[in-house]
């Protein structure tokens, strides 16, 4: 039920039957208030969407706001899918990294790692993100952190992150058009493409990788290629994400490049769901083939189609793919003994 | 569902939720090769099932042959319950033991402990295992392991292992005719018994303990009665196999008389199949009841009478019986609340 999109089978084996501490990344980029460009939320409280996906995951309950985050059309946020394998095959602990958010999750008892980072800025005008002290405060927290389990699942939840994560990848003069994937069924191109212009018109130095990053990025992509430098290979971490969590690969590929360094990947691997895997408008297996090391990438064979539920049916047609760690946390389900059929029944019994 | 074969309920009763490490011991003796002699595996490429049978259980792929190991008559490797039982309530994690192996598993990611060991020889001509060295090495990594789970579940895969078994236990000097079961319904008696003839004939010295088991023996046996002193009674054991198991706690039994020693037992136990203890060809209560120290016992009361699936019901009509660790699988599983019912379709999902 976990297929491989790159390398080998062999590292989400040995995985099998281990406890995960379960990692959110939060954080706001202004660029999810230009109009039209993400689903991921209600309409003028998108910036809300990360606060509310951590309340959830953590307690199943929406404290922020009266109604869990859900796109106009309805699509309920997959923040339902990442609390629900948790309450059939527990993670070891959720930790949360406060990545730059609007609204700090109102949460008692559950770790929130703080850095003191402000929500980065809109990408059209620059995201004015201070992207080396961001990078160095990732590297030395994954230099520090003890896990307590045996392996690290590193979901997020970022509006328009797919966006920033563009506007990143092309920033970087990797070439990326058309690999990109969107919470939208029909990619928004128009205001995307728009956004993205405008975003790599600001960038002065191509070649000046932190400047690009402090221009187009989102503080999400940034900490975290620092946090997997900072681990170095030593925890086995999932990046449990698509597209987003490709183009965080991309950031660590060229950081390397200009550190002359490199860096073992037998410890890391990427896990999406099968609604990006198999997404006719972007190509996540094309983003993982640009980087010099190679990683096992991987996606569940998890669908809605034992459920009636029309709400979760948009998953199936395209609308919302992936977030909040939902490729991963199908993996852990999977890992654990969890059956499609259990998992569709508890992401069901939210919507009743 | 877990039936009490000597000793008492309460030790598997005090692991049901526990997380085990199963850990797989892998050997090769060229007494495989003599024709007619085991069903374990594909004839001419017997000497493959051990390596065939870990990376099932590990990967759910056979990766050194095209085909899983079946015996001639289609009977299909136990590995297919012990894989399946990962499937449904994980181990903590799945060790191999390489205790001479003519191929090594493909295998990443994967603990394989090396010993430098070689396959040994058919033991009609001696099976020519330096067998001090080999028990040293076991009473070694026993004394030095760290369990990262709570307990073990210690499988085999030897093919003609039971032949070898039962030449050790004659060897040494118990009155055990009848008490060895086979992969055989009909046992093949003729095979067996030149074979044991010619094996029994090479002693020189019948005092000599590890003489006997350097012409008789195989290597899983000697290695993990060194193993099982190693551990000393310090992480709870589980020998997870039938009448080579039981073997294996006679030459324990054997070893201490030489020594002049004892050993606390009262965390170690053996668990093996329905098929093993229902078997009326073989006697795994007198072998147990053999040794001066007493152990709990236990078999599953599991069989294949829920499935229609032909090449598993030649299980209940006694073609293949154990291997791979299936009662102490078999056992997990029950310990961790999953049905027979539930075991049955995930075996039958491997052969569809």
């Amino acid at each position: 039920m976990i297929k491989t999109i790159t390398g080998k089978h062999d590292f989400v084996e040995s995985l099998r039957g281990k406890k995960a501490t379960f990692m959110l990344s939060l954080s706001n980029t202004k660029t999810a208030n230009i109009e039209g460009i993400t689903q991921a939320g209600i309409p003028g409280m998108i910036h809300l969407t990360p606060t509310l996906d951590s309340e959830f995951l953590c307690t199943g309950e929406v404290r922020s706001l009266e109604n869990i985050a859900e796109t106009p059309k309805g699509v309920p946020t997959p923040a339902l899918i990442t609390r629900g394998v948790h309450l059939l095959s527990p993670y070891g602990r959720i930790e949360l990294l406060d990545l730059g958010l609007e609204v700090t999750p109102k949460l008692s008892y559950f770790k929130i790692h703080h850095f003191d980072i402000k929500p980065s800025d809109n990408i059209a005008k620059g995201a004015n993100i201070n992207a080396q002290e961001l990078f160095e405060k990732g590297v030395k927290f994954g230099q520090s952190y003890q896990c307590k389990d045996e392996y690290i699942i590193l979901g997020e939840s970022v509006p328009s992150g797919t966006t920033t994560a563009m506007a990143t990848a092309l920033g970087l003069g990797y070439k990326v058009d058309n690999c990109f994937s969107s919470s939208f069924k029909k990619v928004p191109n128009n205001v995307r493409e728009k956004t993205l212009k405008l975003a790599l018109s600001n960038i002065k130095n191509k070649n000046d990788i932190f400047d690009v990053l402090s221009k187009v990025s989102d503080n999400m992509l940034i900490f975290n290629a620092g946090l997997i430098l900072g681990l170095n290979n030593q925890t086995p971490l999932i990046l449990a994400g698509g597209t987003q969590m490709a183009s965080l690969l991309l950031v660590v590929n060229k950081i390397l490049q200009l550190m002359g360094g490199s860096i073992e990947t037998s410890n890391l691997a990427l896990c999406t769901t099968k609604w990006v895997a198999k997404d006719k408008n972007s190509d996540i297996e094309t983003l993982l083939n640009l980087s010099k090391f190679s990683i096992n990438s991987y996606y569940v064979d998890f669908d809605f189609s034992l459920t009636q539920h029309p709400a979760l049916k948009l998953y199936d047609e395209g609308e919302a793919k992936e977030g909040v760690g939902a490729g991963g946390a199908l993996m852990y389900a999977v890992l654990n003994g969890i059956s499609k059929e259990t998992i569709t029944k508890k992401v069901e019994a939210f919507l009743e």
